[in-house]
């Protein structure tokens, strides 16, 4: 009988697959050089400094005039302080110069009064109320500083991001490039392709289920801008296995296997694997997720996923979500007491508001839990569990409600 | 002089504005069918209810044997309880089925004794540990029952939504399908294209700023699921506007004009759409952002935003992204106060912990600001500011720290 014969401690677990998924970039350099839309949702591969200084001039940030500002101390409704108005580059005490807002401002000025408390008459112009220095003016790199970091290897790309490289003139970012084979196992496997109206077909394939973790592996891989390629279904064989993991580890740099991890008799991915290559984790002292498995065959992350849709993701968000990126954590108080136990780590998906809020599941399999959580919270494998009220750490899945 | 006469408030606005969206999207049904993995990332266009319950049998969710619970009442270590062991669909009272997780359970069994508390012995097994009715059982309809709403119109169909309507059997989704042009007016811009040295070019360009709004709103669009095309930089010239407008408007269903919106004497941007269509709103009581504009050319909306970066970003997420899909909101207490001013509504960028701290912002151009924050805070009309330890809704922007 095989058995996971030791439950490894997640940390532990992490720090191997971890480690062999920074070895495999660095020494394959699966890096990419794309144009800024393209980067788009990618994860930065490369630390950018900002180039110039932005704003790279001192910019008027009002329609008005520019000044020296302390021409204009003084001035006010009754007292208008009259200054000569000039054009150009450059101007000298007691002139000023009409100015629109994103202008650069002329040599010798340091403030804008706007054109609301102004009145031009001829070649000079009244003013009627004072500014300080700086005012109305986005100054030389007020967004941004020379030398600054604006995008750190890690971040993913977002709209605002592809503003700033745009507005620093940076055309290109390096991105991280991989391709996820996805191979799902299991003789009780149907394909969502076989189905033609489920509601008569539950009929004739009772006892089967739908390959459906295969889509959502899809998305998920997809999500952190990578490709994915899905290799459908592989029954519960050895040889046929053997051969589907050889095909889409030839075609990908990453493969992830759903199905077959735990220790049944029909659980054939971890033997498989070991035939052809290291199992380097089998076991991991989680719940949900326990029969992760990791490895590598020809010099290939290969990922062994459990069949369960909820274990999955669990295994998905632990040991490869959170290698590439960082979630937003927030701090919460619990709606409610949570239990866990000693030794071993719990996910537990939650709904945040003002408190977080458990969501009560009965299993592994129960796909709806997935879907109707805002975040998880992680309990350590020193904690028995929280108490309602206790502040918890909260990492977001979510940004957007449900309709 | 041309004047934003009266603001609108925000409410007002957004109303004109999604009054008109709705329609275009109703009279033009903007819907597609596509299938489940192209569905990801886009907007459902309609409330899917599951066709069958999930899982649509009884199924173990251990290895083990399937029972009649009461049969194995009074089990123990020390004196177990003997079945006979059966094949087939169906048990009697005094037997047994070896079953395996994800099994169909026989009629007459609902539970499952799992195998480390059996001892299976030529054709009957010893039952050690007694379970109570549904042990071990994932039962019909505990993920899902027929006729749930599992997935919403105006949901963002996440990697979770695709297990799920897999797991379904549904192949196809109806999901809302626009394009949107981007167009960028004002004389003061260069497109990214035309830098080939940043830090040489500044010194060239001198006063002229970098085209990014553009490429910001390709990215804000694309990732509401839609197309978006770019259309370059238009000049200040109404005439030059109208034909990139009308060019844009074929080719599209929405139009996104970025520059121009104001009323300095350069502004020409509501003033060309006005005389090719209608404007419905122009100038919002909204900071930043008021100088918004909305009309309709040719039976199709068009949005004009402020050229600047933070201005326009609010304008996006207010007036479009809103009507879209409806953000996660979590409640925290402030971590300083805040001022606001009555009648405007204030659209503050915050970072979220333990706590909502507001970002120190200099200027609506500050790209950064947009880039740091993990969501916003909305202080309405009525509202002179919040006080430190209140607690505010935060909408959240982002789920992925940096690096």
């Amino acid at each position: 009988m095989k058995l996971i014969r030791k439950l490894m401690p997640l940390n532990d677990a992490q720090k191997i697959v971890f480690e062999r998924l920074s070895n495999y970039l660095i020494k394959n350099n699966k890096i990419k050089k794309v144009g800024i839309i393209g980067a788009l949702n990618r994860i930065s591969a490369e630390d950018i400094k900002s180039p110039i200084d932005l704003p790279y001039f001192n910019k008027a940030a009002m329609d008005g005039y520019a000044v020296k500002a302390e021409d204009t101390f003084g001035a006010s409704e009754t007292n208008p302080i009259i200054l000569n108005l000039v054009d150009g580059d450059e101007i000298f005490p007691g002139e000023a110069k009409k100015v629109f807002t994103g202008e650069e401002l002329p040599k010798n000025t340091d403030a804008v009064v706007m054109k609301e408390f102004c009145n031009e008459v001829d070649d000079f112009v009244e003013i009627y109320k004072s500014v300080h220095p700086n005012e109305n003016v986005s100054r030389i790199g007020e967004d941004v500083k020379k030398g600054e970091v604006i995008l750190k290897k890690g971040d993913v790309i977002n709209p605002y991001h592809l503003n700033m490289l745009a507005s620093l003139g940076i055309k290109e970012v390096k991105v991280y490039n991989l391709s996820f084979g996805i191979i799902a196992t299991g003789d009780e496997l149907i394909s969502l392709n076989e189905i033609k109206n489920i509601e008569k077909d539950i009929k004739k394939i009772k006892g089967k289920i739908i390959n459906s973790n295969s889509y959502m592996l899809y998305g998920l891989v997809k999500n952190l801008g990578f490709n994915a390629k899905i290799y459908g279904i592989i029954e519960d064989d050895k040889e046929k296995l053997k051969k589907a993991i050889k095909t889409a580890l030839n075609e990908n740099d990453i493969l992830l296997i759903t199905g077959g991890t735990s220790v049944s008799e029909r659980d054939i991915t971890v033997e498989t694997v070991k035939e052809i290559g290291d199992v380097l984790v089998h076991g991991v002292n989680i719940r949900p997720g326990k029969p992760f498995g990791f490895g590598m065959v020809n010099g290939k992350p290969v990922f062994m996923l459990s069949g369960y849709p909820v274990a999955s993701a669990v295994q998905f968000e632990l040991f490869i979500q959170r290698f590439f990126v960082k979630r937003k954590k927030i701090i919460l108080p619990l709606k409610r007491n949570i239990a866990s136990e000693l030794g071993r780590v719990d996910f537990v998906r939650v709904r945040v508001d003002k408190e977080v809020e458990p969501i009560r599941i009965t299993g592994s399999g129960v796909i709806s839990s997935l879907i109707k959580g805002d975040g998880y919270i992680l309990i350590p494998e020193n904690v028995e569990g929280y108490e309602k009220g206790e502040f918890v750490d909260v990492y977001l899945t979510k940004i957007i409600s449900s309709g």
